[in-house]
């Protein structure tokens, strides 16, 4: 492999400099995306297409030196493949068509079919051979907890009112969807690294919604199972995982014990303070506000600096954004991100 | 006063059992308050019509052992005295007709006029004659920084993209906006406390949107401002400061010295780790999840269990939710939760 600064970085093993990807960085921010997007004709047709979803995967890394790329796909391919009839809605984002509300929905769920998730392992396969050994490529799946929300409520909620309506009431029925599709994401992720995927991560991105006691209860415990059953070694190396709870900052010291290699961070935590919390037992991947992203060049390598300088000096830790970056970044704010994350770590992460 | 056990938890003097007041417990899952805003026309009528808001804030003690009223109102009668035309687009939320977004818009921004809103402060004095000793009552006040969201966002906002551009691009703005916050704000409690209140709250909304420095910057230091100009002692009487950055737990050691008598906790941290981290400086009041409410009351019940003994015993415990009741909540329900708080803390707040 030709840099595999991303890999070493997640090891807590010395690198070159700080590297760098950017979650959600094939994306509509840049016009070829939108190019490629609407040649397939829909966002799921794109993503169902092995040959434009590598098309889009490569894309950033035409414009920027990031350090990895990743699977161009949806989370949602899991529920979409246990039969829920995913669709994507005009300016309203993802829907289903079926929902597991009740006790017979849950009956009924069936653990996903990977061979229903075909395309998905082929466009690893296609992506890693364009990839040619450029940098590494990470696959990656929603967490049990995240894909719940969703096939309970049925889309996106702004206060999960029904999925926590089921936690408090009928937590037993929760359960048995969260062991579903707990057993879908080891599978999916397993056939991922089997077609290719170098790394891993899991994107917990509501799991910030619930209490403390419920997040340890039925996010924290079910990604603790799917890591327990993620192969650990591929083409000879460790396949890194990389566990991300959006707004889990009160809850490193556990997420750091779930069986994972490094944990993403949002913006709201500083990374030196996150580093002190969770010591040596993990990488850290993260952590800017991609809202810094709409500021000029100069401030964009100010808040950089400023990040890199918090976390300080010695291996374990990967650049990236807190969240995907918005549709509206302009794109040469995130290649001035991207030379000064290089820039400024120069060194930095030797051991 | 009848019972004045609110004041004293939030003072971390001994009880008779925990306090409980309810975020929104006047609102829109009461029948009675649809009716009487009906009859006032919009809630923006309901809001500044002294004898209105003074039916809607007595509502809910009429069903529910409730602690403590609070003032009805909203948290941006502030940005509408400055003159930013404040209205309600049906099914949108709040929006504002003049935004703060350039230097010139800045420059213009007044400190708010307190003879604009003489409508508050005698809702205050209405409202605490209506009570007549029977619990205290809470005036409040959006955060600095909170007001400042909606004044530049022009409404709500998912990302914060306008406010954050210019908290990264021109932070001189943003703080020029924030000073005259934070005077408006101090000003605007104390005459709340001149009229009556007998405890305050700033509701800081979305500082939790924010990085770890930016909070420190731009929400925190304005609070601060805020607290150390607001009136500490009326009829008498200390009156408790509460603050509440909702999603603010990793910053509660910080929020504790911001010159508080108590915090308000949202529900994604533990209140038992919470006083652990905070100690002997400052009152808790929270945390319940508001969608445990749609738990049946068996399951209400067993969770404001829970969060009693995650506090523990001693005082300083003011029960409360994690956010404002949900308009869909059966008010049995939070009957429920109230008789639950008092029959499971009896003693357990003595010193």
């Amino acid at each position: 492999m030709k840099n595999d600064n991303f890999l070493r970085a997640l090891l807590r093993q010395p690198t070159e400099y700080t590297p760098i990807w950017i979650m959600r960085q094939a994306g509509r921010y840049l016009p070829e995306y939108n190019a490629t997007r609407k040649k397939a004709g829909s966002f799921l047709a794109l993503a169902k297409n092995p040959a434009f979803a590598c098309e889009v995967t490569l894309q950033p890394l035409e414009r920027f030196a990031l350090d990895a790329a990743i699977l161009f796909s949806d989370i949602l391919t899991i529920p979409d493949a246990m039969g829920l009839g995913l669709y994507f809605a005009e300016g309203e984002g993802p829907k289903f068509e079926r929902t597991v509300r009740t006790e017979e929905d849950v009956l009924r769920l069936p653990v996903a079919d990977m061979d229903e998730l075909k395309y998905v392992f082929d466009a690893v396969s296609v992506i890693r051979k364009s990839l040619d050994g450029r940098v590494p490529l990470i696959g990656f799946s929603g967490s049990p907890f995240t894909l719940a929300c969703y096939m309970v409520e049925g889309g996106g909620s702004d206060d999960f009112r029904l999925v926590k309506s089921m936690l408090y009431s009928r937590p037993d029925l929760l359960h048995a969807i969260l062991e579903k599709n707990a057993q879908s994401v080891t599978a999916y992720l397993n056939a991922q690294i089997a077609a290719g995927a170098q790394a891993v991560m899991v994107f917990d991105t509501w799991g910030g919604a619930l209490s403390d006691a419920a997040y340890r209860e039925f996010s924290l415990a079910y990604a603790k199972k799917v890591f327990a059953g993620v192969t650990r070694t591929a083409e000879g190396r460790t396949v890194p995982r990389i566990f991300f709870t959006k707004g889990g900052g009160l809850w490193l010291e556990s997420m750091a014990e779930a069986g994972v290699d490094a944990l993403g961070l949002d913006w709201t935590i500083d990374i030196g303070e996150a580093r002190r919390r969770v010591g040596h037992q993990v990488a850290l991947q993260g952590n800017m506000d991609p809202n810094a992203l709409f500021a000029p060049p100069e401030a964009i390598e100010r808040e950089a600096k400023r990040i890199l300088e918090s976390f300080g000096t010695g291996p374990g830790h990967v650049f990236n954004l807190g969240h995907g970056v918005s549709q509206f970044t302009p794109p040469d704010h995130v290649h001035a991100l991207v030379e000064a994350v290089h820039r400024h770590s120069l060194g930095a992460s030797k051991a």
